[in-house]
């Protein structure tokens, strides 16, 4: 038997992934398409956020969970539940008013926003059922509903968070270079950052590792290795009351 | 006519004031009473958040707004939309479960959460048709459904923004003492913070503008007063991204 759903009230799901190919945070959409009468355009084809109602019995957390795992069988990942959207019209444009009626969607729903955080090699696109694309946070297709903004909205959530919280090695593996930390700084607040400053500064932090190991595979010079300890992060931020206002 | 409510979604609001008497954190409750038979302890008697349902139409936003109005009358104070809880049962205690069956909810209902902040002396409570009390932050009466976590939950969002935007300053008067800023952000921060570092880090703040004018009405020696400029705030922020994790 399938679980009862809360028609008005849903989850949606921002998915980051940093590409270290590309050097680019993206984001994961599904394709909404509804083909037309043979031989017009189709009625609808642009991207939407995965995302799905909410089940009776269940947390708004699980149904988060939920839905990032049938997109990506993923889960245990860094999640954040970010903003409501509940404006009384939530439909845009039209085709959002031809996707509703062919979904049979007539009520206001309420949708509560979340995003994750991971690598995009992580995700096995073909594994799928939907088509699921990334694309680069600064170079969206057209999106259903408000989704436009509730990336944006996830988007400066995560940039401020980057900068006083060590989310960032979320968007990292486990062993990373200096370079690549300020790689994914730079992708995430969209900025060039001052080398030799960020290097001073990140490398005296206690809890950023430095291992016995280099980098392989690396035909130059390889680099060294380091690790985010969230141990030694937490006991220094239950010390230290820091005012950087 | 009554504008329609939305049955499974409400707003609640946790309302912080500073008093600058007690130098307190404080929280505006109301008391949520229902008398037994004759001669009996009452059924309920706690306090809540004040809190209501979304009307059809309007946005969460103003729900909010709304539901802060109608207590205290006042308008346009920082408001911040902070978390939904939303776990399928909130009904958490006997009190809870005879005020429901009273006010004939049945239903999951899912409540947006929103903090202001302002200053105790702002609000008159003889003018407020519920039995509104501030509380002190760490003194907490007995609450009604799931309000205690709402409020803990909205004052660790609070002392977590306060050390990195400056949003202590919509809990202080336009002009104060660097003295009172730092009783305000002792009190937050439930910590002692060291007189001449504090003063010597804050008062280099350009958007924290010394004024030509010294406190009044002081018998002892009077100290000068300052206030915080937000354009300057912006335009400080505006051209760098400081990482401070």
């Amino acid at each position: 038997m399938q679980p009862q759903i809360i028609p008005n009230i849903s989850v949606d799901c921002v998915i980051f992934g940093f590409d270290f190919e590309t050097k680019s945070l993206n984001v994961l959409l599904i394709e909404r398409f509804l083909k037309a009468d043979e031989g017009n355009e189709p009625l609808v084809n642009d991207y939407v956020l995965t995302g799905y109602h909410t089940y009776e019995g269940e947390t708004l957390d699980e149904t988060a969970s939920r839905v990032l795992k049938e997109l990506t069988g993923l889960d245990n990942l860094y999640k954040k539940q970010f903003k409501v959207f509940g404006d009384p019209n939530r439909l845009m444009n039209d085709r959002d008013i031809i996707w509703a009626k062919n979904q049979n969607f007539n009520q206001r729903t309420i949708t509560i926003a979340y995003y994750f955080l991971l690598q995009t090699h992580e995700v096995n696109l073909r594994n799928t059922e939907h088509k699921a694309q990334w694309f680069p946070v600064d170079k969206l297709p057209a999106l259903g509903f408000d989704h436009k903004a509730i990336i944006n909205e996830a988007y400066a959530d995560l940039k401020e968070k980057s900068m006083y919280k060590p989310i960032i090695f979320e968007l990292l593996p486990d062993k990373f270079t200096i370079k690549e930390l300020q790689d994914t700084y730079e992708a995430i607040l969209g900025t060039e950052i001052d080398n030799r400053n960020f290097r001073r500064k990140l490398i005296t932090k206690k809890f950023i590792v430095k291992l016995d190991e280099k980098q392989v595979g690396i035909s130059k010079k390889p680099s060294h290795l380091f690790m985010f300890s969230k141990d030694i992060y937490q006991k220094a931020y239950k010390e230290n009351y820091l005012i950087n206002i």
